[in-house]
């Protein structure tokens, strides 16, 4: 709870104040708000509104905290409410008269949604690093296994034949897309708001564009009640941040079902199992799991601020330092996920024999089969229904559509020939050649151009 | 629950078919569902994979298909388990043989993918306009009022004086930013899928780049799994939708405040405001709370799609069918509400006595008594700390600042002069002359420039 | 919007209408509403309000009114903004004068809540006999699939042998939790709120207990004020559903898990399969997959109706009409998802071959073989290292635990003797004798248990 | 990551250890756990499974644990992957071998569902008494202004005369519904888990019956895999606290609304109010503001246990870790909450002079002229059409009730008389009596009610 009560005859009380307290988690935002306050004390500088001499001292001392905070001799004390007040205090300690004018034309309201904004725009180029760095081991493992084949699924039911490659690839895609979100998400990130004041600008002549440069901002904001009362950006990030996990909850599950004894397709690295404090024979995939239950927390971190920001009047309003935290464990939720993800995958065995017994089991060329009939003149609906048929059949007699003899065939259409016989996984595959296909050369195309995208800058 | 079921032994479960059935809600997709089969037919043509006369003959029956649902002569039948179902199913019904080839080298799961895309885009640019809108209401009412000064508030406590048009421009800034972020999630719509097939791709030679340049895509799918799996867009909607109802429902918390008696800064015309059922004297502004309220809805159907997306394999689910009746509700409840603010914002009556008087209840000009002695030499921390006595000395006395005499000043600072008494709601606002601050000369220019936002098409 | 217009100089805004019209909706609780209604008038004459003339021609008016809309001959007018009004309005017309003194001593408020609190306590009795159903189609199929044996799961891999009525029993037990959680939710819907007016309590001798007892409500509601403005009652349904949804959400996935070729555990019944628009082999889980999915509209449900609730000051605001939509939609779904699951647990087929292939697949018995060497005298954390390194020994070689011979057991502990060999699934399911353990006698216990749970009233 | 690696040829990934270790939060469980372990221990010699001194020996091991950390002196080593397993390690490391049978007859899963049973036991004592707390304060600031009048509010206008009393009534009432909830989820927290083992059962004799008395359980849990992989008792924790967090930020809001200038209703005593860091005058509600933000995150909480137990196959899987650090944060938040707004509550200063100017802005007596009409003899919608025109004649004359004459009167109805002037807020309050109406009557009998009720033990 504040120190600045000149207005108050009492001190605030204690369970209030801790209540207020926001230091043990701001404290994480140290580096933007020193940051800040230097790019701010050059600007009142420029303009004259402090001499040279105090700008030099003021930012001799910022930078001194800075050094205090980094090596750990920092007081992080109880009765400073928060990362501003604590890093003014101190700074104010060290360098007596010429600190009280640090905050001489800025607000907290103006102050916070700086630090904010320097937090999300490096958070953005962090996270987008994580995701290529996933991006890139699906694609070593998918080149490493290039020629594996398996089920493709819908509704976990063997579908038609697709390459392990093709699978993975989807997953880069879905990167891909949260990775331009991220971008498009750093424009509304990459505003200056410092000038905003409290909520109605300052009464000084100050150059916001001078700020927006010194700090690396693109542009500034144009409203000053909006400016400090904007929490988009991180609602966004945010809301980026849940739809990528949700990405990696997908890929958790088939790190689950793949890794079943069941499925049996991959077999997880030592490094990445663990094991059970009562079955010694058991080797758990924890990790994607975790992962997966981790989905949660980044959704309530979402569903958290949007509640918080519902129906608040303009402009600041205390609620709104309820934005840290749940951003901070958002972060550290999704960076973590995305570097131990690509641990996991990197380190993969793929289990050929049991994604070929799998292609074995179901009837995942019967999709082949009614195109044959197309392409022998059936209409694409009576196709459908003849298949439909003949594996009713082949069900009822236990027999996979490679057990039927020719006899049987004809039996549902006079179409089917000798040419039915030909009909493989590896036809299957081939035949799947439009872009965005399962078809080999369509595979490499594909990786191929995954390639080039993760190489640009 | 599909009647495609060559392959059952048995008609499927009364319950079960209802439980599955999407009819109900989907059928309000006919329009891009019919558009997505027109095109597809003319590739098919194009490639040979039909005749021509076959594809004249399919888009003859779809158009008519179409006029019947327009007319209203369309038979939902409870069998028919989708719109996709219930057209081709019309369709054979109307042409014959023919129509049994509209569905080759498709598959349900790339045709709703395709479907979907088509419905955000257009939605996308729908709420576009009725977020210019409401821009254009707040815009004009700002400017009708321009010369109104009130009370900025943080905390709901009087903080410094604003014009409302400032304040009101404060909302333009947000929905500027949900128009920008709506642009940016066309970029991830605007992707054509259908050629995916089922998930593999399809075993036709396709054409999807004249799919897309017929359906007015610029882009089209690289990979298949992905394609039929990837609501993405519809998430990114709904995100954008939450973030934009968050801001409405600012605007309608200040619709209810300033509509109360005790702010009495504005009266909803009565077109826009309701009586209660016990209580003759009452003007309640109901649609602004309902407004708020609303706020939930979208919020819950964001929730209801990351969690019917968390953890599903690849590739598409049944599951993902739970993507249409959230995004309806969701597109319904912005759009109106979009609408109707509009419709309040525009006929509101500004009482500028109100204003004026609650400008003289606070001590909104202490910001700038400490600002008068920070030029006149003091630190600005010192200031702060003086004016905060000072203050504190005038509620004790039950005076405002005017009330006080020249020796009650100098009792806290000899800085003060008698130019203190220059101070005043016009000079304080001239002072804030900051880009986007709210100094009359700046509001007037960001008045112009949101004029020519707006006018850009 | 309120035809109550006295107050206005003009008819409200046909958008504005539209915007707050609830009458598309809560014209399902014509029933409650007529039903609250005539309990009212009774008590109104009993008080001598009214006359018992007026009261019998208003009963008999509102009697007519029901008929009409039950015989589908109600015109519910556009005009009309809700149910309320409607039915007074076509009582009006009917039966005139008297019709005008229906309201007394009312307000849409409290008449509402009562609405409201009838339709959940309804509800909520409709929920525990579809909870019933299910629990009885669990029982069924545990019963009759009693000696069925497969691997018990953690993390997705197979970790001790279970019975599959052990298994489907934990589904019975949530279910247990989730009646009796509606049934402490209906105490706090079971308050009856008529006599609070519109918030301050009427101007009116009313009896309240009367009306509690002639409408079955155990209390009546002690604060005017609380009375107008609780939704407590919708949100504990709402989470309690949510609960609810969770766990069927779970059986879903086991569902289609073990429909997967790939465990093979469970044949649908075809009556609840569904076939694909392109794969003629395809036999889909869509129902449960369904299930699983529709989860996510009942989370939303729920969240939404929080979001509404936050931060309203007291007493109504018309944010609160957003309480019946989500409801409706969560009692639809979580009482057909019940009703739909109850179908396909009773119909599935259990596939005991593949159950007892998944059995020999792992090392299921390594828990067995650590209390074996605990109870020959070893510590527990030494038998689980000793056991770990044997089934790593195990996996190296290929070999199953029933593979090894006594010299290589005898390698990793001395205490290993030959009877070791009597380890089997049947004696590590016994040895689990422990109430709420998966020995066959216990699971007897736990079967008859639940049975007298369910024949209780 | 577990150090149960017997199985394993490789240490854990530095990563995947850190991204699975959960002792950074769940130390927090550490007396909870030991109790769990003692009376296991006990168990196991009562059963002859250990012999009594090894019972003696771990229990004084586990006791001098439990010493070390409350004096700050256990290492917490990273290497150890959750505190059930540093508490294990550090006993073995202090008795030796003995320690080594400590999990005899346990799993961690049946272990960890234990410890969180006694966590929300011990954590639903402590929310209650929170409660109690707040409903005290309420109790007494009602007491204290018992006589103090204010308007009642629907959408934020003036309805109907209320005491000030009755308005905090409401919030006693609403926080004696969160008692009650929580005293129902008691009764599903209150079972016993131990004995379940990894999710079968455990293959010794033990005596559940006896560590339920043991450890204070009135229930023992009756099917082992539900036991594991239950945590409905925690989201029924989380639910009832969101609904809880709801009440209070309604509290908050108008806390907030009450202490701005525009309503005056109260004053903040100093030591719950904070200052600006620019504007001097500044007296803000933060903590109240803070409160309503922090809805988000309990709400966020829920959302994402919810989401994290969605579709999660049977028994234990390892997402369900992330069950504890939302749980623990909305414990937090709501207990503070609750203590720090009963502090507020108990020191804000009423200021009656602005709730009486309040009621005599609007035209708060309009119903009770409405029923005055009706006790003369005009049906209820007739009396309440006259009032509205007479309230809108009055609003276009700029006049209160009370300024118009009787001819005015007369104009709108003959039924007027002169005793029409006898009404005032007084009699508007005395009229409202019955049981849970604002007369002052039933209020007095209100506040002794809930006296008694808090009583109570």
């Amino acid at each position: 709870m504040s120190n600045i009560r000149g207005r108050f005859s009492k001190s605030a009380d204690k369970l209030a104040a801790e209540y207020t307290a926001s230091l043990a988690f701001d404290q994480r935002l140290y580096k933007q708000d020193i940051a800040g306050s230097i790019a701010h004390v050059k600007m009142l500088a420029k303009q004259s509104i402090i001499s040279d001499d105090e700008a030099k001292t003021i930012i001799g001392g910022l930078e001194a905290v800075r050094g205090e905070i980094e090596k750990g001799k920092f007081k992080f004390a109880a009765e400073q409410e928060d990362i501003h007040m604590a890093i003014e205090a101190r700074l104010i300690e060290k360098i007596g008269e010429a600190g009280l004018k640090l905050h001489t034309a800025r607000s907290r309201n103006d102050q916070v949604a700086l630090d904010m904004r320097l937090f999300v725009k490096e958070t953005i180029a962090t996270t987008q690093k994580g995701i290529r760095g996933l991006q890139q081991a699906l694609l070593d493992i998918a080149e490493a296994n290039k020629s594996v084949a398996m089920p493709g699924y819908t509704h976990l039911q063997a579908a038609q034949p697709v390459l392990l490659a093709h699978h993975l690839l989807a997953y880069f895609e879905m990167l891909q897309r949260d990775y331009e979100r991220l971008s498009d998400c750093l424009k509304r990130a990459d505003v200056m708001p410092l000038g905003s004041g409290a909520l109605a600008g300052v009464a000084y002549k100050l150059d916001r564009e001078f700020l927006a440069k010194e700090l690396g901002f693109s542009k500034i904001s144009q409203n000053s009640m909006d400016a400090v009362s904007d929490r988009d950006f991180i609602l966004e990030y945010e809301a980026a941040a849940a739809i990528c996990m949700m990405h990696l909850s997908r890929l958790a599950e088939e790190i689950v079902l793949w890794s079943s004894a069941e499925f049996g397709f991959i077999e997880i690295d030592d490094a990445y199992a663990t094991g059970s404090s009562i079955m010694p024979q058991k080797k758990n995939p924890d990790v994607a799991e975790l992962a997966r239950g981790k989905t949660g927390r980044v959704y309530g971190n979402l569903m958290a601020l949007l509640t918080t920001m519902k129906g608040l009047p303009l402009a600041y309003n205390r609620d709104m330092q309820e934005d840290k935290e749940g951003l901070f464990d958002t972060v550290d939720t999704l960076l973590s996920t995305l570097e131990v993800f690509a641990g996991i995958i990197k380190t993969i065995k793929v289990n050929n024999g049991n994604t070929c017994n799998a292609l074995g089991r179901g009837y995942v060329l019967a999709t082949d089969l009614a195109d044959y009939l197309v392409k022998k003149g059936a209409a694409f609906r009576a196709a459908h229904e003849i298949v439909g048929k003949l594996v009713k059949y082949a069900v009822g007699k236990g027999k996979t559509l490679a057990d039927l003899d020719m006899k049987e065939y004809k039996k549902f259409s006079p179409l089917f020939g000798a040419d039915v016989r030909s009909i493989t996984i590896e036809t299957s595959l081939a035949a799947r050649n439009v872009i965005g296909g399962t078809a080999p050369v369509q595979v490499k195309k594909a990786l191929a151009g995954a390639r080039r995208i993760i190489a640009k800058k």
